[in-house]
């Protein structure tokens, strides 16, 4: 069966999720092309369309990737663990499991796209930054909901990049050339399917912070 | 006719475009609350969901959000024109004269919301800022595709936000939430349609940087 990208935008967006435990199949080239042609509908400040995409197969880049991931989830989700542990919190102790899964097997994804923009984000002001990640985020989000509605298996991770000295080595990328968001795809082991929210109302103001005019009427 | 969200995903892609002249109607808050919801359905790091929306219909506000975003395109807009005229650049003479439309309209638009986290973003290390951020456009880009499927104009903007503080004063927010994106709703005076972009071959790189082994095939 061809994958297709024609699923209803409500059904596509109501049953996305991060699917960490992927087959090692391959994934088409054509497929991974389209998902990033649609990703590349999404809007960019002044309309830049100043993005990169690298799509990682080769088992060597796939390995350094692999591995600045695990170093910093040892770090981070040794962390996570503690606390879920403490507070009793099962789903978070459930996708911390698949945290801790798509560490160990990272480098047997695949595919791995990392989505990067063509620029250096400046830190300061902080609107400057907004406006960086706003043109290179939307796009990645783009790119997991066409990847879920072809079926396939997808998440959005920036550990992997907790250096950026070290991803851009990696990766041949030049100092000028941000990496921002990493993309594992591979066809699912899981299952897409409903996740859980709060409801709109509580976490939508009226004209002012905390102004909760919605909290009733959206229950 | 009711708006739906049933549109096939890649057609709501595919014509996604930033809508800026609204007509003055207003906009049921049920349809705003829906759109919201679907936004909510986007993936957040470690699975926060730390977002905070504000829904301003107040004149007093959109005017005081119209003000900034008129300060600031003051500026940066009349670098734009500059630019856009020396390179004769009709496309972007175009998408100018619609933001110069917007600048000198936003207070008219019946609903601006806002997006926001519940952090303060840290500037360093890089991968911080791109964690948060990562948590607060995927759900924006879910914002602007549902509007789309509802029929709904919507744009991204940043403008209003250079002075982080100005407009956390505006809306009440406490130092601890930041404001991220400014998306203007209304119904359209213009027509969604298909956009252009570069063939993907283009700013797709397999496994290092430059290395366009897609260029022929997708091109």
């Amino acid at each position: 069966m061809e994958p297709t990208f024609d699923m209803p935008l409500d059904e596509a967006m109501m049953t996305q999720r991060a699917i960490r435990r992927l087959k090692t199949d391959p994934v088409d080239d054509a497929l991974v092309l389209r998902i990033i042609e649609l990703a590349l509908r999404a809007p960019t400040g002044s309309n830049a369309q100043n993005w990169e995409f690298i799509v990682v197969k080769d088992p060597a880049v796939k390995a350094k990737l692999a591995k600045m991931n695990r170093s910093a989830w040892n770090i981070y989700g040794g962390i996570g663990r503690r606390i879920a542990e403490r507070q009793g919190d099962d789903t978070m102790k459930r996708i911390l499991k698949a945290v801790q899964w798509q560490a160990d097997h990272l480098e047997e994804t695949p595919v791995i796209v990392v989505a990067c923009l063509r620029t250096v984000i400046p830190w300061f002001p902080p609107i400057a930054a907004a406006s960086a990640y706003g043109s290179i985020f939307p796009s990645v989000q783009n790119l997991l909901l066409a990847a879920r509605a072809a079926g396939l298996g997808a998440a959005l991770i920036t550990l992997p990049l907790w250096s950026k000295m070290r991803a851009q080595r990696a990766l041949g990328l030049p100092f000028s050339i941000s990496p921002c968001a990493v993309i594992p795809l591979g066809w699912p082991k899981g299952k897409y399917g409903p996740t859980t929210r709060r409801p709109v109302g509580d976490v939508v103001s009226l004209d002012r912070y905390k102004n909760r005019a919605y909290q009733s009427a959206a229950g």
